[in-house]
């Protein structure tokens, strides 16, 4: 939640003069995203999102997202679309960082979630899977199983002893066991609450796609069974999980070596959100602003995922 | 820059059901602001913008600050009208904080300034200091000279020793010298360049009232000197105060007396930001994000008026 570059008069002027989206007539931080610095800007053409990429993103990594948000739009996905500029580029530079336009999407997303979401959610993505298949560019996810080991290190001296064993045995498991072989694709890695809109009680758009990647559709499930299917207390909610996982069959059914595999991949989302928490939680100064994710509710949830055995024990 | 206060989605539904504004189809939390929360909200009837007081700002004074922009914006002067509930409030509660929901103004605030905004503002502040004529509600200015003394005492300690007998030194005039006898009213206290929207090179609107008070209207022009007027190496730019007190002095002329303690009133504004700069800079910790504004730039403002004779010699 921050705006961490601030844009001039000119340079803000000059950016824009490379569009044909009106005369700017308000342009204001956004203090959502922690990762960009994001602007709403209304024109006399309408209104948009501005955002500069920041540290966190590697700039060769922009060009997969921004055509990723064109194809899927294109493909009716409900998505943030780039706003080409008058040479065709979607992608230019403002205030010496990496930025873009895109389409303001309208809706609120759900500060609390609720059993009527998960449905649309689940639905959502499937068919934002399906989408996704025909789009050519790659990006290997850098946050999957080969890349949590160096983040463990990271943090884990930081740890409690017992805390730390715990976490290394897991990720032993993890690395021998993860699945190689499911039907895989583009997914958008991080589809939690704050990522996607809700209007009129239905579902009107998904947004924040700087994880996007290639990987394994079902973990992409996983993530979201994560991210949606847990009260505030940590216990898990079947009927939340039986709405997500029924929709998302309904677009596109899972396959029985994805089902077979679900109890795993939870776990190891589970387990890929703890670890990037903890990491921010230990490498943050306690006196700083930006909020800390607490890493014990992903510590919850993987001590969940590791007592089910099929998908069958998620109640469904 | 931040947002204090999260909104659940039940909460931010039964505040809206008190108005007549239409359903909400968006509510983005907006970085600028470091006081209170501030979130920008778009529904099937408009733009508006919805701020949760913090603590900073007493809520006793929420009265005075939303009736004088409804008596403003009644007198046609551009600023965020508070849109009133069916019951006829402005002010009420969300999420457990006072709040209130206000026209949202269009322009940016200018990130630069230059020439030709300061008689643009100098003009805005004058016609703002006579719509207030009429405004019946009174708020004395706890940031004025009385206030300054329990300020540089919370800081003083921090500060080198020379540059702490300076500033007592400095006080110690101040206070002697305050003129008890200029013509008051309500005044803005705080318009600084983000406090300004301009829209097509005009300017389009004045935000942010919630330091405004009753005051000396020449305390407000000597702020507007403080706060327009200098070039970011602390220069003084005679052109752009020259445009500021012209462009005022055509809407509501200076009285003698005004103009002959202008120099002084502007050693005090100084004086005021650099103590408020001075006190945050001591109490926010260095790892914070929250931006600290350098108090060393309004030393050098200070000391640049305490080296002024008379209006005279700020090049008019």
């Amino acid at each position: 939640m921050a705006v961490y570059t601030e844009v001039s008069d000119a340079e803000l002027e000059a950016f824009l003069a490379e569009y044909d989206i009106g005369e700017p007539d308000s342009f204001k931080g956004v203090a959502e995203g922690v990762e960009n610095s994001n602007y709403f800007l209304t024109t006399t053409k309408g209104q948009f999102f501005l955002t500069l990429y920041e540290k966190r993103v590697d700039p060769k990594d922009l060009p997969f997202f921004l055509g990723l948000m064109d194809h899927l739009a294109a493909r009716d996905i409900s998505c943030p679309r780039p706003i080409h500029g008058r040479d065709g580029q979607a992608l230019r530079s403002l205030a010496g960082k990496p930025a873009a336009i895109t389409t303001f999407l309208h809706g609120l997303w759900p500060r609390r979630v609720l059993a009527r979401h998960c449905g649309p959610v689940g639905e959502a993505l499937a068919a934002l899977h399906l989408a996704g298949r025909d789009f050519k560019m790659n990006r290997s996810n850098a946050l999957s199983v080969r890349g949590w080991r160096p983040l463990l290190d990271a943090s884990g001296r930081h740890l409690d002893p017992p805390l730390r064993e715990e976490l290394q045995a897991e990720l032993e498991t993890l690395e021998k066991s993860w699945p190689a072989d499911l039907p895989v694709g583009v997914i958008h890695a991080d589809l939690f609450n704050d990522n996607v809109l809700f209007l009129n009680e239905k579902l009107s758009g998904l947004i924040d796609f700087y994880f996007a990647c290639n990987d394994a559709f079902a973990y992409d499930v996983a993530i979201c069974l994560n991210a949606w299917c847990f009260e505030p207390d940590s216990s898990f909610n079947a009927t939340k999980a039986r709405a997500l996982l029924q929709a998302y069959e309904k677009v596109r059914p899972l396959q029985p070596t994805e089902r077979a595999v679900l109890p795993l991949l939870a776990r190891g989302a589970a387990f890929r959100f703890l670890l990037t928490r903890l990491y921010d939680w230990v490498h943050t100064p306690s006196g700083a602003l930006v909020k800390r994710k607490d890493p014990q509710e992903y510590l919850a949830k993987l001590r969940f995922h590791r007592g089910i055995a099929s998908m069958a024990d998620y109640g469904l």
